[in-house]
């Protein structure tokens, strides 16, 4: 997601250390001292201005919350979000998506979501797409045996591609939503992007994926 | 596919075995034979009336293409095409899907289309659909190490269900079009059905499927 820049943002992160920590790599591994309980851990790279990952921490009391974003203008509008809804579950980092494993240790996560990732469309950018395999190596290391991918997106071109990587790096494709708003899909929590572009009619897909 | 009763038709495909074998099981083993030569098989199963076998037979002359239906009245239609086209690369089969060992040997074929199967939405009769895994088994059987399966549809409920269905059984899903004729596919040949339904902005889905 692409914003103007906010003014300020970096100082405001600053500021909000209880919610958005400033030294991550000192977590890895204590993400759970962190939230002070041993509740699952779910975290959505990208998080972008906050609307799913204050949505789902307020929805489900008893999971922590990650979300992790790498602009300082994005992130400030989610922790706008977090701040207001003061919630005990919900952290959020300002990290690259690719550098995961610096402040994850391996198994340490249950569950990874991805919304609305940025496409980017050009085959000589596919390695920045973060279903790419070498995305898909990094987040297998911080997720639990098992664990899971749930992925929401709107572009048909990222989602095609997305079910033939994951399938090739070896992930099982347990469920496939093709237009998840024509589907009885009970507490659908919707980013911004989501409720913005549904609303026009664009149909929205979704994956739960699983490693082996 | 559903047709009306065609009158005649089991005389008419009795009349032409040339092209509708009638003693399907004695060619388990020896279709290259009957073909008269050591060309890849191609078979699709449910070929309804016949207008991608014949239109793929066309296209390809270097391949053997057996399209395979259980109805009749169905068969019959396919039949008038085979015997206009004049190709001497199309077999017709008038015979179950479920029971393809009985007519084909281990590795015998080299690919494998379903196009527009029966959905059966409802889900006691999941079993019946094509993509279920018991078909998955026996498709898996008859075609050759790493073979494919190219499946095509429009309904939505059963892509998604076949997506799943295939990479649980261990299928890899090797490419996926959300919005087959959105895309540059060059020859891509249309079913009857297709050419109906893309006409009136249905989209068409795609995967092709590998074996391990």
């Amino acid at each position: 997601m692409r914003v103007r820049n906010r003014k300020g943002s970096a100082e405001y992160i600053e500021n909000n250390p209880q919610f958005v920590v400033s030294n991550p790599k000192e977590y890895k591994g204590r993400w759970h001292e962190k939230f002070g309980n041993d509740n699952p851990i779910h975290i959505e790279v990208g998080s972008g201005k906050g609307a799913f990952v204050t949505g789902m921490a307020a929805l489900n009391p008893d999971i922590n919350y990650i979300g992790i974003d790498m602009q300082l203008s994005v992130l400030s509008y989610a922790l706008d979000k977090v701040i207001e809804a003061e919630l005990p579950n919900v952290q959020l980092l300002h990290v690259d998506g690719s550098d995961l494993t610096d402040y994850f240790a391996d198994e340490e996560i249950d569950l990874l979501y991805l919304n609305f990732s940025d496409p980017w469309p050009k085959t000589r950018h596919e390695k920045r797409r973060l279903t790419y395999k070498s995305f898909l190596k990094t987040f297998e290391q911080i997720l639990v045996d098992k664990g899971e991918i749930h992925f929401k997106t709107d572009n048909r071109g990222l989602f095609e591609y997305s079910l033939a990587s994951m399938s090739q790096y070896g992930m099982i494709i347990k469920q496939v939503w093709l237009d998840l708003h024509a589907t009885d899909f009970p507490d659908n929590v919707m980013t911004e992007y989501e409720e913005k572009f549904s609303s026009k009619g664009q149909v929205i897909y979704r994956v739960e994926a699983q490693y082996k």
